[in-house]
């Protein structure tokens, strides 16, 4: 028996590093790098902002490849939530995306939940749902108010 | 110390029984039971159908309140896919609602995300992200034929 050969030259250690390669990987339009943060699980869930739900590795690929085919996304991610167990882990992230034309820039916000396993391999994504945000969170001021002291 | 009481009457022994008992509340516009699924965790965060992230228990109440003064939302699942761990369970599936009106029934489908965790208490959901679907999964059938020998 031969051990798998890592997909990546990362060590997927943690969620946090599978999270910053696979942002890595869409602002470098990096097909591969993209889908080594996936798990090998059969039923890994994709949904893109506005569109339908992409299930496995193979359509995922196709559904990436379509998006880089118009280069890479110029975005930064903002205000993790996370919620983390020994061997899974919630972030609810906002995705901020900036595209400098000759009009200015034009901003647009995206509301991400992205699930982590850990695998034999390190941590790996199961799931990744986008979806079109307007960069606010409801309810978050509310909370803060009652959670300090 | 006193253990603290359970917050429902349900016994939440698995990820499906939260589930359940999720959906029960939506169709019955039962405010309690639903929250009564919810992890205490302060980042915990449901995203509605179109809508803007909401972040902690006092929000999420506050955006199920205003859904049900219109009463409940009569909905049934399909199509989970899972991906579980000893602590952590995601389900991606359809919720696929029918509404009775004098001009016939009217159909939406919605995807979602639901996460939960095991606690102390039991399983508990700690995300649930919503947005319009439209029933089809792309790339489920092509998969389907890869993995059937």
């Amino acid at each position: 028996m031969v051990a798998p050969p890592p997909k990546t030259a990362h060590l997927l250690a943690s969620p946090d590093d599978v999270e910053a390669q696979f942002y890595e990987a869409l602002r470098e339009a990096d097909l591969d790098k993209l889908m080594g943060v996936w798990s090998d699980d059969d039923d890994i869930v994709c949904v893109h902002p506005g569109g339908p739900r992409v299930v496995g590795a193979r359509a995922i690929r196709a559904s990436f490849e379509a998006i880089f085919a118009n280069g890479g996304i110029p975005l930064q991610t903002e205000n993790c939530k996370r919620v983390h167990t020994l061997s899974a882990a919630m972030h609810n992230l906002v995705e901020a995306v900036a595209i400098v034309s000759a009009d200015g820039v034009q901003r647009a916000s995206v509301v991400a939940t992205n699930v982590y396993v850990k695998t034999a391999l390190g941590w790996r994504m199961v799931s990744h749902h986008a979806s079109p945000g307007d960069g606010r969170d409801m309810g978050a001021s509310d909370d803060a108010q009652t959670t300090l002291h």
